[in-house]
């Protein structure tokens, strides 16, 4: 082999194999080259959807003896241009795996292919009594959820992928097939490769199996919006619900701008003003005592509207936009794209971190609605773009780089939720420092000529050299 | 380098820069041979105590260049053989790297050195109203538990040492110290390194930092021991206390076996029956309205004897005779040694697996009180064998393995919390099979001379090859 990409030969040969879930169409190939934020799009060179692991190691294989990169993909929903096919390649489109293998509601777990919605696989468990709390903003795959190690409104309860992942079957870079962890609660049994693949972003293997952990849909459920006189009071109330160690289901901030957007975009009324969304799982008395504990904060701080929800289509109605407020924010402004920041700083910093990072924003020539999940200090703010403004983006990532810069002084981290893919690869050597080397030599070693992702989380050359 | 091991010149330069906290003493090289278990001790040639991360860095530096296994040691604790020196070299105490860094306690975590015990922690945090979760049963250093991936007692409603640790310092084998994690709660930054020096046993790093996250002393604990007439009755009733989800603290089983072999060692008056060991925290309200869902549970399975208490040195006295079981166990037979098997398997099976394991112990030879964390699915048998009999080894070992056959057929794990070290070698290989050709990728790019604590996990020249 000389080492060059023989791009044309793989794809007479997933011609031959795939027929029509094999395709070289230039709309499909587009649709497949970008997430959902700013990232100049980069398509590949065709597009393959297999039904099984053992096609994904088929397709792996092929790419291995041809040195062509291969991009697994899912709902394409990514934030940080995960998904770009940088050096052209196969894009492994698993959305069609998307079966139920197992519920196994007694042991509270299930076995899903990697392409199930996740609103889907909620839906095909509502029976059981049981739910997988991870929500991700965008209705995305669990197999990009497991990349990214993503999180969501939930995580301050239910923890995020790295908590509720038990194992994975995993094609390797030369097309081999393993199973990592089980179906036990817990085990010491070696390196924890499931930890290790959750957040690899595609770079590692392709993810084709996945155990989760299900939680029983809690006897009594109540939500809650409550607005307050300034972003300060909302983010300390939030600080004194988690230091008494409320066990909050969720708890989101939105700021007066985000507030503003989701109104318009999911025709809502809430009052334009910082606010926090809430809710609480658990027994009745159990919810009951929770939601007195926060109000009586909540009230400390001068909040004055606390309104309660405990009908299921109210609650619905306010997790559903909160969901799309980053659509919400791109409804601002007509033909926009958006740069959303993911830091994420311990608790006690949270409110410094806040203000701050308004303070910064005060000139922002563009939206820049903030809201996040606040609970574990983790906050968004999304800069909402002209379509092609390079000065805006350039001003977007000027004012990024500062706030990750505060969040790094503070002990956080530039990512709490969304990943490096493309965006962050250099905001990531200012977080993990020397740990990117050790990084680089578990991809060298599990992924030698480089072609599973290639140019995510590392630059291309990187751990090649 | 001709690649061979030069220990005296090892010995010689560690000599001039520790004085006293270097030694070749043969005491003190023998007790740094071996830890809890069976396996033959293998004292390494010198033992050095350092008080810095530097001073591991400069220790590992200098083994580097000498080809100089290194062999990283805590309270001596481990079950599997993970501090045996078996090619000799260096053994590297970090007992007296035993400072508590910082305690942040309005983001409930804190900073330790890795020689700091796990009940001192504990001492030291009392006024925070603040407490580190993760109990085995030894008094054990918190290094440690990263290195195995301990759990304990508490890991039914804290998770194990997976979940609780946010961040490391490490030495890697080249002498080079790196970041992991941070104090954020969630992070998507890159690859996971925390959890994969968590379980990795000292052989890709040598931990000498630690975050930890810590968890509210509950306002209300109660404990209680309820006595079955079964074993069958009293797992079914963990079952049925885990899938009605009570968020229940503790839920410990013990045979009758081993309860008999606590009243003698602790001087208490148990029932001798198969016992549950209870504990509930939360809110008063809380609390009563899990006990009494736990007791309705209890007596449906024939429960007679339900003892309560609240007090704090009742439970003390009752969780203190929990965690010196093993003591216990030894100490049914003069001059005993302890091998102990520790499987775990999905809770929907655990009636099964105890049930068909306790039939297979009926006409074993020597005592084998099985006790465990059965909100986990995790439990032990303690084969309690004579010092000096090979033919009781060899019996111990015939039933453990057919007892992590069985639980590996039902979806289990060979270790919930003991780590593989030299005991469980293969049984890694029969449980993650190709996934250890993935461990010893990752083992030979970090540690490619293969000095880091060899033969553990993997065999010694496995890596290697």
């Amino acid at each position: 082999m000389d080492g060059s990409n023989r791009i044309e030969d793989v794809i007479t040969t997933l011609q031959a194999q795939f027929s029509e879930r094999c395709t070289v169409n230039r709309d499909v190939r587009d649709r497949h080259g970008r997430g959902e934020s700013w990232h100049p799009s980069a398509a590949p060179d065709a597009v393959v959807y297999p039904h099984a692991t053992e096609e994904v190691a088929d397709i792996v294989r092929l790419c291995a003896e041809n040195n062509t990169p291969i991009v697994p993909f899912g709902a394409g929903t990514s934030l940080e241009g995960q998904v770009q096919a940088v050096r052209g390649g196969v894009c492994v489109d698993l959305s069609q795996m998307n079966s139920v293998v197992a519920v196994n509601a007694e042991d509270m777990d299930c076995v899903i292919q990697p392409g199930v919605m996740r609103g889907e696989l909620n839906a095909q468990l509502r029976d059981t009594g049981l739910f997988f709390p991870i929500d991700p903003g965008a209705e995305c795959t669990i197999g990009g959820m497991v990349a990214t190690r993503a999180s969501g409104t939930n995580a301050v309860r239910y923890g995020t992928m790295r908590e509720n992942v038990l194992g994975l079957t995993v094609v390797l870079a030369d097309g081999s097939i393993i199973k990592t962890g089980g179906r036990a609660r817990k085990s010491a049994a070696g390196y924890d490769l499931t930890r290790l693949f959750i957040g690899s972003e595609g770079t590692l293997g392709i993810v084709t199996e996945i155990t989760v952990r299900l939680h029983g849909i809690p006897e009594a459920t109540a939500a809650a919006v409550v607005s307050f006189p300034s972003i300060d009071a909302a983010v300390e109330a939030v600080i004194q619900v988690i230091q008494v160690g409320v066990p909050i289901a969720r708890i989101e901030l939105m700021d007066d701008v985000s507030v503003d957007a989701v109104n318009r975009y999911s025709n809502l009324k809430l009052s334009v003003a910082p606010t926090l969304f809430l809710e609480f799982h658990g027994s009745p008395a159990s919810v009951r005592e929770q939601a007195e504990t926060v109000e009586a904060l909540a009230i400390e701080q001068g909040s004055a509207s606390f309104s309660w929800s405990d009908k299921a289509e109210d609650r619905s109605q306010l997790w559903q936009a909160r969901h799309n407020a980053y659509y919400a924010g791109l409804a601002l402004k007509a033909d926009s794209i958006g740069l959303v920041t993911d830091v994420c700083v311990p608790i006690s910093r949270l409110a410094d971190c806040i203000r701050e990072t308004k303070e910064d924003l005060a000139d922002c020539p563009m939206p820049a609605p903030l809201l996040g999940h606040v609970g574990d200090g983790n906050f968004h703010v999304c800069f909402i773009m002209d379509n092609d403004s390079p000065e805006q983006v350039e001003e977007a990532e000027r004012l990024h780089s500062r706030m990750v810069a505060r969040a790094l002084a503070m002990g956080g981290t530039c990512t709490g939720e969304h990943g490096i893919g493309l965006g962050k690869r250099d905001l990531l050597k200012e977080e993990a420092g020397e740990g990117v080397s050790v990084m680089a030599l578990i991809k060298n070693a599990l992924d030698p000529a480089n072609i599973l992702n290639p140019g995510k989380i590392f630059k291309s050359d990187e751990p090649a050299s």
